[in-house]
C-alpha cells in the first residue's frame, strides 16, 4: 500500500463584495460535458483559484489571483480553511472536466482557502476567455467541486472575524451613511437589526468618524456620511480581552 | 521552469492543555546532528504530526495523530491554519535531519495544522522510543522547523475562538471552581483579570452550572464547584450575532 501522497496544491479565492444590497461572490463559469448525455455542453460555476507554482508561497498564490483577476495588490486577505478530502473531486462532472484539460482524474488536490473583501462598485474584473462576475451569495448554489462548502466555511470565517474586528470597512467606499454600515451587517450576518439597537452599538465604535457631509441628490432626507478610521482603531484595539460569551 | 509541484503534506497537532497554572503545549523531542560538529547530537522540540495517508482525510490524520498519542477518541480539534512555504524546512538543521531520517531535503512539505484542547491531568501519553512531554508555551522555544510560528499562530486561534465560544471547558475537569476559570482565560490571553470584573462576566455565562459541592481538604476556604452545561449553552446560543466591535 503506497501510505504517503503527494497531492496537487491550489488556492482557492472567496471574493466577497458588497453593492448596499447584498452579499456578493466572484465566480467563474465553467463549461463541461453533460455526464448524462456526453454530446451536449453544460455550464456551472467554480470559485476563483488556480494551482500553487514551484518555489511560491501559499499566500503568494492567492495574490497572484487576485492580482490578474482586479490589476490591484494589497487587497484584504485571509486564509480560513483547507480542503484535502480524497473524494472531493470525484463526482462524474468533474473527473470529466480533469480529463478534458488535460489533468489525471484520479490525482488528490489539496487547497488551501482564502477569502478577500472587496467595494463590487471600484473594480472592474477581468479573466481572458472565462465568463466571470458577481453572483449573490444566496444565489450561489450547486457550485462545481466542494466549492459549496468552501464557500460556506467561508461565510462563517467572515461572520466570525466581523464579530472582534471591523474589517467590513474593506467593502465600502471611503465613506457611507450608517445606514450602508447597518445594511452591509445585515447581509453579513443575514438577518435584520433594529435602527435602534444597530446604532447604539455604532456610537461605541470610536473608530467611526462622521464627516461634515452629507448625501446629495437622494429622494429621502440626506444623511450623514461617515469614514473609518484605522488609526483609531487602532489605538484603541485592546477589544481582544472584552470576551462577550 | 517546472511551474506545479507535488508536495508532501503532512499534519501537524497543537495540543494545548491546563494544569491549573499555566498553559501546556505537547512536545516532542528530536535528536539531530549538530549543523557545527557533525560528531554532536543535540535535541530540540518539535510539534506532533505526521504525514497524510493515501486516501485519508485531513481531519482523520489528525484525529489518527490524537488517537495513538492518547488513546482517545472524540478530542476537541479545530483546523486553524497551513503553512506551505518554500523555505520552511530549509535550516542546516532541518536539512541535516531529513537527509539522516530518508526524506529528501528539497521536498517541499505543506502542513495543515489543527489545535487540540485537553486536560492534562487525565490524559497518559505515549509515543514509542521518543521522549513527549507537556512544556509551558512560555517555554517552548527555538522549536524546529516553523513549529514557533504554528504554536504563535495556534494561540492567537484559540484565544480568538475563546472570545465567541466556552471552549476553555475541553481543558478544564468536569467540575471546578471559579478561580481555576478565571485562571484558564488568564493563562489563554497572557493576562490578568481583576476577580470582581471577572465574576461579573462569569455570571452572564448562562451555562455555568454551581454544583451542590465544596472544596474537601484546602487550607483556604472552600470554593464551590461549577460545571458546564453544553446543553444551556447550546439552547442560548445566539450570541453570534451578539457582535462586540
Amino acid at each position: 500500500m503506497e501510505k504517503q501522497f503527494h497531492p496537487n496544491i491550489s488556492v482557492d479565492c472567496v471574493i466577497f463584495g458588497f453593492d448596499f444590497k447584498k452579499l456578493n461572490v466572484i465566480l467563474v463559469e465553467r463549461n463541461v460535458h453533460d455526464p448524462v448525455n456526453g454530446a451536449k455542453q453544460i455550464s456551472d460555476l467554480t470559485l476563483t483559484g488556480n494551482h500553487v507554482y514551484f518555489d511560491e508561497k501559499l499566500e503568494d498564490a492567492a495574490k497572484r489571483i487576485l492580482f490578474n483577476l482586479t490589476g490591484l495588490s494589497g487587497i484584504y486577505l485571509e486564509q480560513f480553511f483547507t480542503t484535502g478530502d480524497p473524494e472531493r473531486l470525484k463526482s462524474v462532472k468533474d473527473q470529466v472536466w480533469l480529463q478534458k484539460i488535460g489533468k489525471d482524474p484520479r490525482e488528490r488536490v489539496v487547497s488551501v482557502c482564502y477569502f478577500s473583501l472587496l467595494n463590487c462598485d471600484e473594480i472592474t474584473l477581468k479573466m481572458g476567455n472565462r465568463k466571470i462576475g458577481w453572483y449573490s451569495v444566496k444565489e450561489a448554489k450547486n457550485l462545481a467541486f466542494d466549492h459549496g462548502t468552501i464557500l460556506g466555511n467561508a461565510i462563517k470565517a467572515l461572520q466570525t472575524k466581523l464579530l472582534y474586528e471591523p474589517i467590513g470597512f474593506e467593502m465600502l467606499p471611503e465613506k457611507f451613511t450608517l445606514t450602508q454600515l447597518q445594511k452591509l451587517y445585515e447581509v453579513v450576518f443575514d438577518v435584520e437589526f433594529d435602527k435602534r439597537n444597530f446604532r447604539k452599538k455604532v456610537s461605541k465604535m470610536n473608530y467611526l468618524v462622521p464627516l461634515d457631509e452629507k448625501q446629495k441628490g437622494v429622494s429621502h432626507k440626506p444623511a450623514r456620511y461617515y469614514t473609518f478610521s484605522r488609526e483609531l482603531y487602532e489605538k484603541n484595539s485592546s477589544a481582544m480581552f472584552n470576551f462577550s460569551i
